[in-house]
């Protein structure tokens, strides 16, 4: 039986202690009022929530949703739950107050969603494209279209779906073949068949409002003819609206949540945005989801943790290698051992450093659009830009490899059902894929977001770090790190202009590259906050009984640097090595 | 649906081109018969039963076996296939002749299991331990057993099972409370509940022999007081032997085989070996069983790779960098781009690097019974201790991270069970568990295999490299890694002494450096066996039109060095790093 305990009190720690929330917030107007107490009380009630909802993850793993006839049942127990998280405001939080969200601040919600996502990465999930689906709305769509369907949707009473991948067509969206008719209402008919729908059809809202990619008939070819509309399952004179659910997936993990093929058959639809800049607005939702799946591998990075820990503590196997700890029991806790210690920490370390590197981002997205100076409006939305496929790849790919260390803690007992880290393993493994899959992550930051700037919103951030390197133990090193990412841009964008293949063979490498490097600073940082006599709000800094003065911030860090960060000494060669044995073979020779 | 095409003719290449297999079994009397047209038609007929064996793969993973008041039924088909499989002769190729064993070279064998393993790892688990309980029988038992249990195991017609797991007592058997009694008739009666024992029940057997640790009445405690009994389900006089299944495990994997509680009510066993000196005996099996299961590894690794390909083949999706090459089609193959490549390459680098790393295992494991020279025999031997656990672990570990990135190459696709992907990557998961968990394994290699002798055994392993380290391209990299290792070894070695937590906190980067290593040199070695003259049998050579005279296993060998290779610089800072980071944090603070 899996555990969980939300993180309030390191959440806490890296929003005041690392990031001086409430004197950002300060600058701020929209969040002017919010102070510290008010913050952690949010965090405090999410937290209560979130292990409320927690016992019914692994449940819905067996208990799975149903199809009948079109129609979606969510698992056992799913409708009151999702009416916990729905009636408590939690789709509304980072919403537009004008229309009924509560307008709090990223840098706080996204730390909630990992609460979420932690407790119940199934139920999180009928719910999740909820909030990506209003931003885009509040984005794109007209005031008629805001009023009608913003309000219901941050209540969560309605829910959101986002429509895209074809069987043919999932990473070039291009290639779709769903087609809008114009009517004669000025609405579209939609007709086409779209897979992987996430939460497109189930009965924990009154109403699901797809977003569906599709082609108007005079539509050039490829991306730019692409058109988005706004479907719901209801339209507004209540009539069912012409789709339905074909099936549901058999999938790996993420089994509690509904899946499904969606048949639009003439589906009313109504045009957002212009016409065939459908991919444009997309992205509002897209960019949005990124980070939340990003969070979501965080968050079972932390769920897979806390049990490993836990196991960890009770497990007795084997004697310290210098001899007995607790000699009056059987054996010793297998925390003695070294290498058990190297695989909980390599979990804590990204755990920990992913809910900074959250916040960071978080941060960004809110002063892109509230920062009082438009400059620093502009700095904050190219650092959002440029480090949100970092968020979701880094963060996802952190969490599958956390999850599959948990689960070896655990030895055989980790392979059987029952214990319940196979199936985090099973479904952190979607958010490599999902939202754009973890190489196309890779390519977005290495092509757009470095080469095609020619580096320069990659040299603020790398600017920034090195304005905060400090004089610590942890300076040179960093700086170090600092360098190889620099280096490795530089390299990359030279070498790209005679070599197409060049960012493609080295992207993958060089965002875990920039990963590694900007977690560094983020550990370097909380560190140097954990020690500082103000961090009143660290329970690791209290609650150490360790070196004077440092925390398990401080050990952590030092983990990190000696254990994890060497990586970018592997990774700045590997992208230092080009695309010439990458691209040698032959296509018939695979 | 999965496909599955067995290697036959590259393992030919890794046989005879790479190690000159045929002059190697010409300086062995027990193989100075056997020569490559005939180890080549026992390839193809393998091959042959591998292949149609295979499309049970799939199914067995739905239609799982069944529990029935303490009898499991195997999955629909297994009875037929495991009849081919065992009629065929394939559980007794390595068996002792004066038994009914064929005594096949195990450089050959090692590689026929690739193929039952990638063919259908679910079916070859009913029989998988029958080869190591055969082998420990033929080491430990008394003659009378031998002539009753051997013939019937390698017919196949009886399989084996090992017993050691209880729940609270894994890693650690020194904890086991299972008894033995002994009896009137100078057998023992033993009482106790065993975990996680593959095929320890089923039906496709006539009889299933249970090798079973147990303490006798008298026995000192922990690892000293451990004897091993031999249960048979069927006593020779027929009667049915008082143990059960009391259960089967619900696995997050190799759900086709059916993984049992066992319960000994005073079940008959007959003591082998010596008393209390049963976990020796154990070994004879655990080692053997433990390169099985690396071999494991590396077929799921070269089934997932087969699928990935065939899959980028076909996918049609996006344009290749510089424009498109298949500019009739919708879309160029997703060959083109540099990232997928990346994934394949590296699946096909450790699934080839695999599959000579296993012959060069093999080969010493005959090497070590039948070298005409003492002193090669004994030398022989320590190669096959030292490399017993990284052929376990890092196999495993590298099957693990290929058919991830096998899974990732098909998208979403990846993630529909009907694909079959996300089953590999399930199965492979236990084989970095069982057998003894890999971290498990990187401390045998570290503290018992290379501290042990102050680096004795690795050195000649090392100094075997070095003299091969030849002159081409790879010359240099490949000195760097060989120094690498030797570095971290004297370094582990100095820093032992006063610190015992350095062994643990570098074991599992340790085995993987080693790993490294030593297929950086495999690489070097198959590169240059395929571009020599005679290097017939290599399909890849012979099919590639590539720069004159080298073929695919050139420009493997160079994507290794290139992009696999330069861990061994992350790896050599992370043992340096020592254990100071990993002790640091108490206890408590987990």
């Amino acid at each position: 039986m899996l555990i969980y305990r939300p993180p309030v009190d390191d959440t806490a720690f890296v929003l005041f202690d690392v990031f001086n929330a409430d004197a950002q917030w300060a600058r701020m107007s929209p969040f002017a009022e919010l102070d510290k107490e008010l913050a952690t009380a949010v965090l405090g009630e999410a937290g209560k929530l979130a292990e409320g909802v927690a016992p019914l993850y692994q449940s819905s793993d067996v208990e799975k949703p149903r199809w009948k006839d079109g129609a979606v049942s969510a698992p056992p127990g799913f409708k009151a739950a999702f009416a916990d998280l729905a009636g408590g405001g939690w789709f509304g939080v980072s919403g537009n107050p004008e229309h009924g969200g509560q307008g709090l601040p990223k840098m706080l919600t996204v730390l909630l969603e990992e609460m979420f996502w932690a407790a119940n990465t199934n139920l999180y999930l009928y719910g999740a494209l909820t909030t990506g689906a209003a931003l885009c709305l509040d984005a794109h769509a007209d005031e008629e279209i805001k009023r009608r369907y913003l309000p219901p949707l941050y209540e969560g009473r309605w829910t959101g779906a986002m429509a895209l991948t074809e069987s043919h067509a999932g990473t070039d969206l291009g290639l779709i073949r769903t087609r809008a008719r114009p009517t004669a209402n000025g609405a579209y008919a939609l007709t086409g068949t779209k897979i992987f729908i996430t939460s497109g059809e189930h009965d924990l809202a009154e109403n699901i409002v797809h977003l569906v990619l599709a082609k108007l008939p005079d539509a050039p070819s490829g991306n730019r003819g692409i058109s988005l509309f706004l479907a719901p399952k209801f339209l507004p004179d209540g009539t069912r609206n012409s789709f339905a659910s074909g099936s549901i997936e058999h999938k790996m993990g993420i089994r509690g949540s509904a899946t499904s093929v969606i048949n639009y058959d003439g589906a009313t639809g109504y045009l957002i945005g212009q016409p065939n800049q459908g991919l444009a607005c997309m992205f509002t939702m897209m960019n949005h989801a990124r980070l939340s799946v990003g969070i979501q591998g965080l968050g079972l990075t932390e769920l897979a943790y806390q049990n490993a820990a836990a196991y960890a503590r009770e497990r007795l196997q084997g004697r310290a290698p210098a001899g007995p700890k607790n000699a009056a029991g059987s054996a010793d806790s297998i925390l003695v051992h070294a290498d058990v210690r190297r695989m909980l920490l390599t979990q804590r370390a990204f755990a920990e450093g992913g809910r900074a590197f959250g916040a960071y981002v978080g941060l960004h997205i809110d002063l892109a659009e509230h920062a009082p100076d438009a400059a620093e409006r502009q700095a904050a939305q190219r650092r959002v830009d440029l480090l949100t496929p970092v968020a979701k790849a880094f963060l996802t790919d952190r969490g599958m490899e956390c999850a599959v260390l948990a689960q070896q803690i655990y030895g055989g007992h980790g392979y059987i059902v029952e214990h319940g880290m196979e199936q985090i393993v099973r479904d952190v493994r979607i958010t490599q894929i999902y939202e754009g899959a973890n190489g196309i992550q890779a390519l977005d930051f290495t092509a757009r977001k470095v080469l095609r700037d020619g580096g320069l919103a990659l040299g603020d951030l790398l600017e920034e770090i090195r304005a905060d390197v400090g004089t610590d133990e942890f300076a040179a090193p960093l700086a170090a790190a600092v360098d190889a990412v620099e280096a490795s841009a530089r390299r990359l964008i030279a070498g790209s202009a005679d070599d197409p293949d060049l960012p493609g063979a080295a992207s993958t490498d060089f965002l875990e590259l920039t990963g590694l490097a900007t977690f560094a600073w983020l550990w370097a940082k909380m560190a140097r906050a954990a020690s500082s006599p103000s961090a009143a709000s660290s329970p690791s800094a209290a609650s150490s009984p360790s070196a004077a003065g440092d925390g398990p911030k401080r050990e952590l860090a030092r983990f990190f640097y000696a254990k994890l960060l060497p990586k970018t000494l592997a990774l700045e060669q590997t992208i230092a090595a080009g695309s010439a044995s990458v691209m040698a073979l032959q296509e018939d020779a695979f």
